[in-house]
């Protein structure tokens, strides 16, 4: 679909729509960094749209959140990092509806309109003393701008992610906003990692849900890192309708949604642009497969090969590591009909090397975005998937982190 | 079954039952290492069966064999390290085939009795000039002891992975040996990695053929280093009938079978022991899953979680990371019914943590051989996957291999 009537901003800013606040502080859950984030909207019966990890076993907000979205009303989003508050049966439970309870009593906003997120560390219980110190005076920090907030989600990450869309509907300007959070634990197929989106649009709950829905399978869940599905993923949709705006449905919908799927796709890249240890994004795209769910599984499992991410980190243009593994994929593949470019270097062509074009292949990997395409040669199936390459600071950071 | 009556041990040796010869040298593929290996069998009429990698992509030896063994009769098995000969088109086609002609010659065997195996990078043309000069000189070696074989047919390996066996037989002793290399590209559901596997029993190549089956099942199938599945996995298994012994069915096949599945399990755990990079080998057990495949898939989830990988090589018992694994595995978990152990302390019951067990978890992770067990409390299914931890070391082989 066309986008050139939308512009799409990144850095941008959760708050970059009308009618919302935030704020992030630190509490001591982790040791220095910010690690508590509230996002407000001032109108009371925003529309909320939420997608959730596909794990069995999901973080108590999780639970407590699919509990809260189904009334299709939300006014805030308390967040913590450094724990995830996973693991932790019935009193994670009760924690993640104090930390709810607790933002609704500072907000004056009524508790069962409150959503929760964690991220960090599973199987330990939360420090709910700081969590509740922390809650009142992240309250008071509460201002239009979602600079503080964007950095208090953060765990391994090393930028915040932001990004801001703007769109004309009806003359007049809605706007959508958003933050995420990596940077390992990611993997698609899910609602991957936490994300945050926003608008000022007016959205009926059930037409925002199918918004949503779309937007994150174009986007969340064409990235991976490590191939890991966290049990706390959460990306959640806010609209409080402050621009006055209404979407309903035709072409402004479409438009819309188009605007929250670029918002959505602009900070997914940024997850695996800042994996762990990452030093290169890479789009690995997969196409003349049997269909675009073959494409699909086909590109996960090369985006998911510890050989290949481990050989682009080298900037090694070792296609035979990306064609083994689309040959484990479990779909269509015939030898010796595949092409395999890096860049605009054919580096394959039907399953055999093309030694000439290996320079050029080489050079492509020194760029900082890599891709890697496929072509199976059987029929018109495509999809691309987003990932980053492997190095040993993904090791150091995991064989450390509690 | 009850392998009380088989004596199994390691170091071993593929020339252990009587009538095999081989020979290993270094004839240029590799820089200075051994890379060209022979395996004999005396007598010209031995059974052979296979079971080789599922990938799609099958490198040409893979191809070359899968021909040869329909026939059930094999004499000869020539293998390079160095080079896998994968992505080759037909001119790798045609160097196996060339290989399988050349071994035949100098030995005065049929060609159409001689396998052949590669290993090493994949897509680059094998140097056929140090094979053909290698050969003959390879034959001229040949000895009653597998000991430079199976130095031959490394790569990445630290050490010599051999074991044998031996039983008695209506009075007469019947010996299997064999020897295996890994370290990477090692992942279950095929014939992982390279296994060579003999017998002075007599046994015709149906029997043989089911008796492999059932042993790779039990062995080279449950072994993961990367999740990543080779373009070249093979195991074989010659049986020559130089014992005098025949092997038909009932009770001596069962034990026979025990005895090959032996040999097999012994070379199989040396694999992810000496994965690349890796200090510790790791028992993941799944037990009370809904049924046995449920209980592999959860096994092989958590097996190839980078996360619980890196996490034991920190010595962390970090058991949430596993369990986060295992739900993400697509089986039937409820989270509230999930025992973990690591060795004998019992670190999370009914999903949550057990924090007084932790120091004596903490001192099991310090132990060569680490036994996770995740029981997930629903019916009778179990399953156990062998794997290593995954380090640095990794990703260093890894990002300078061409």
């Amino acid at each position: 679909m066309d986008r050139s009537d939308i512009s799409v901003t990144a850095p941008g800013d959760v708050c970059a729509p009308q009618g919302f606040l935030a704020a992030g502080i630190h509490c001591g859950v982790k040791r220095k960094r910010r690690d508590l984030a509230l996002l407000v909207s001032e109108p009371p019966d925003a529309a909320v749209a939420a997608v959730f990890t596909t794990n069995k076993v999901r973080a108590a907000p999780v639970r407590y959140c699919q509990e809260v979205v189904t009334g299709g009303r939300a006014q805030a989003i308390v967040v913590n990092s450094g724990n995830a508050n996973a693991c932790t049966g019935e009193q994670g439970m009760a924690d993640a509806r104090e930390m709810a309870d607790l933002t609704g009593r500072c907000l004056s906003v009524d508790p069962g309109r409150v959503l929760v997120a964690s991220t960090g560390v599973i199987g330990v219980y939360l420090p709910m003393d700081s969590i509740r110190e922390g809650i009142p005076r992240a309250v008071e920090e509460l201002q239009p701008s979602g600079d503080t907030a964007a950095r208090a989600i953060l765990t391994t990450d090393r930028f915040t992610k932001t990004t801001t869309a703007r769109l004309q509907v009806g003359g007049e300007t809605v706007t959508v906003g958003g933050m995420a959070k990596g940077a390992g634990m990611i993997h698609p197929r899910l609602a991957t990692t936490l994300g945050f989106l926003t608008t000022d649009a007016r959205v009926a709950p059930d037409v925002l849900s199918t918004v949503l829905q779309s937007a994150v399978d174009r986007s969340f869940n064409r990235i991976t890192v490590d191939g890991e599905t966290s049990t706390n993923d959460a990306v959640f949709l806010l609209a409080n309708g402050a621009s006055g705006v209404e979407v309903t449905g035709g072409d402004d919908l479409a438009r819309f949604t188009e605007a929250v799927t670029a918002v959505a796709e602009s900070l997914a890249r940024m997850v695996p642009r800042d994996g762990e240890g990452a030093t290169r994004l890479i789009e690995v795209r997969v196409q003349g497969a049997r269909n675009d769910a073959e494409a699909l599984r086909g590109a996960e499992r090369v985006a998911n090969s510890l050989l290949v991410k481990t050989a682009l980190r080298g900037g090694d243009p070792n296609w035979g590591r990306a064609l083994a593994a689309v040959g484990a994929a479990d779909i269509d593949v015939e030898e010796d009909r595949v092409d395999l470019w890096l860049g605009e270097a054919q580096v394959a062509r039907g399953g055999v090397a093309v030694p000439e074009n290996l320079e050029a292949a080489r050079q492509h990997l020194e760029q900082e975005t890599v891709e890697l395409r496929i072509d199976l040669g059987l029929e018109n199936g495509a999809a691309s998937v987003w990932t980053c390459d492997l190095g040993e600071e993904y090791i150091q950071i995991n064989v450390q982190r509690g």
